[in-house]
């Protein structure tokens, strides 16, 4: 089932994906258009279900239902990174799944990501192995100074999995909340910024990176993007050297993001590696309707064997805001404005801190 | 059921859809952007099912599948014109359909049309009723001189159900291939262009014209549209003045399409009414990439009561190329083009004269 990248995937071809829920919608609607058809494969109903051509709903683990998932299937490809990675290698027999497992299991665990990123050459916060509680009492007495962030290692998302250590007294209790589990802790950035850049590989090895995007977090959830990044070229030149470097290593095939903090130093510009997502990521929405191509078709693109699209911008700039819980239900303000573009998830039920729908815009000027 | 304009639909509600083909696709997939489920209800299997959260495959006429179908929906309509008026009736019993009856009987019957452009002010080529072969040789003789065209009145689409009258001795076997259907005689018109006008009226009677588009057709089908049409602003003017008193007219709610022919009389730009589309229209399939508002969700605005979303071009220019047949097969070559945005229809079987897709691209001067 290797696919020559020669030869590309025709449109009428069916694309598995892992995962229900907005990012699967949008990769199936972006398939759509282009004439693939989707097959959804879920341990949850989720919005994904509702533009697809069919879905599967079992647990990650069964493999009977994996294995008839896979049937149909030209290609396959997930939409979240918690996915286990034992489902991804059994359906692998089955079909190709791009990105593949090396990605995969790089970007699962925070300590490796870091490591490969060190090692091509990025910056990172300090950050230190932590097993048990007399670890993290000897990097915090070494290397890590309080304050510092203790997280789980694997398995978190949107600020879930981490504590804050602000002083001694909340070493213990914040060891107890990882509940055992691997985990890492980091040294405490002071940064100006938080940038992403959301790139693709093709499957023939090609490279784009789409132009870096500024992030606002509140509450460890992205609520705005804005791009250009307003950082230096340099500076942008140097965090696409190292995603270049980061998915050549890693073979990768597909879109994935990497997220840098952007700290002054003696007025220089330096960048830190702090995660990467192998997939698409919430701060290249704005490509949906910013870029000649979007995040959502380059992937179809790249998995399918076909040439990377376009990557130039619509308009001077592009802003995202995130729709996030009860902040959906300002839609009829939204669909008031010609010049806000609505991305509703089509979810059914609306909870604190869940990730609703988001605003595109295009900006007539750079954002200053 | 009814909706008070001021209530929009919330995301959410289900949209029937009557038709599977392409039309009710980019339907779905844009109601699915704004986060509404589309369920398509067809005699016919087509790639609208693949894209939407359900469907029903059952014949136009069977009330019981419809009366199951219109359970669960907010609103319906459709995306064809053919469709059996009193399908379109009946539902209309269970849950508001969009357009209403009033426009789709209109548009139906290609005498009806005619009659209210022309009484709305608009010219027309001469034409006549036909009911037998007497009417045909009278006609001939007296309004219409050959050549002429004689079409069935209704049902009749890219260029079935017509024959042309070069010569007399083609009249009888002409109207033999009406097979007794209720027809029209038109007179040829020796046209400088087509254009049309894809235009939208709201639940709250607002009413909104894309830019004229200009449409190149081959064998009855069409082939290229470009936009800006390379008319008069007095003539873009006039065509739009038609299509809004034509929508007031029928409290039209939705999308439509107005094709026009241009002649030039004595130094001027006279425009001539064709015909109706009661739907979304090839000619206005440029607007998903060129246009602040696709006609698709346009679509789905209007019948939602939602807002109209905003027109401007988003380029000095837009050029739509239908894939029509083996041209479909082209794809590698399309998607190599960074310019080029290919809608593929997903469609399993390639026909010959079958619309399989078609390509976008924006113009950085206007069409000369």
């Amino acid at each position: 089932m290797s696919l020559d990248p020669i030869n590309p995937l025709p449109p009428g071809s069916v694309i598995g994906i892992l995962g229900s829920g907005q990012l699967g919608r949008m990769l199936a609607l972006s398939a759509a258009r282009i004439g693939f058809r989707c097959c959804i494969y879920s341990d949850v109903p989720g919005p994904a279900f509702d533009v697809a051509s069919a879905h599967v709903l079992a647990r990650y683990d069964d493999e009977k239902a994996l294995a008839e998932f896979a049937k149909g299937l030209s290609v396959a490809t997930y939409e979240f990174e918690n996915i286990p990675i034992r489902t991804v290698e059994f359906l692998n027999r089955y079909v190709p799944v791009r990105p593949g497992t090396k990605a995969l299991a790089c970007a699962q665990d925070r300590i490796n990501e870091k490591n490969l990123a060190r090692a091509l050459g990025s910056l990172t916060a300090p950050y230190s192995q932590i097993d048990n509680l007399n670890d993290l009492k000897v990097a915090i007495g070494k290397d890590i100074p309080i304050p510092c962030v203790l997280k789980i290692r694997r398995y978190g998302y949107d600020g879930k999995g981490q504590s804050k250590i602000l002083k001694q007294s909340e070493i213990e209790s914040s060891w107890e909340s990882m509940k055992n589990q691997p985990s890492i802790l980091e040294g405490f950035i002071q940064f100006d910024k938080e940038i992403s850049v959301v790139a693709a590989r093709g499957l023939d090895g090609s490279f784009i990176a789409y132009s870096a995007t500024e992030n606002e977090h509140y509450d460890h959830i992205l609520r705005r993007s804005i791009v250009p990044a307003r950082i230096q070229s340099k500076t942008e030149m140097e965090v696409v050297k190292i995603a270049k470097r980061i998915a050549n290593e890693l073979e990768y095939v597909g879109v994935f993001a990497i997220e840098f903090f952007v700290v002054h130093q003696n007025g220089k510009e330096i960048t830190l590696f702090n995660e990467m997502a192998p997939r698409v990521h919430n701060s290249g929405h704005w490509t949906q309707d910013g870029a000649q191509t979007s995040q959502f078709e380059q992937h179809i693109r790249a998995i399918t064997g076909w040439p990377l699209g376009g990557i130039s911008l619509k308009a001077a700039g592009a802003e995202m805001i995130n729709l996030i819980g009860n902040q959906i239900s300002s839609w009829k303000t939204i669909v008031s404005d010609p010049d806000a573009i609505l991305h509703h998830y089509g979810k059914t039920e609306i909870r604190e801190g869940r990730k609703m729908g988001h605003v595109n815009r295009l900006l007539s000027k750079k954002p200053l």
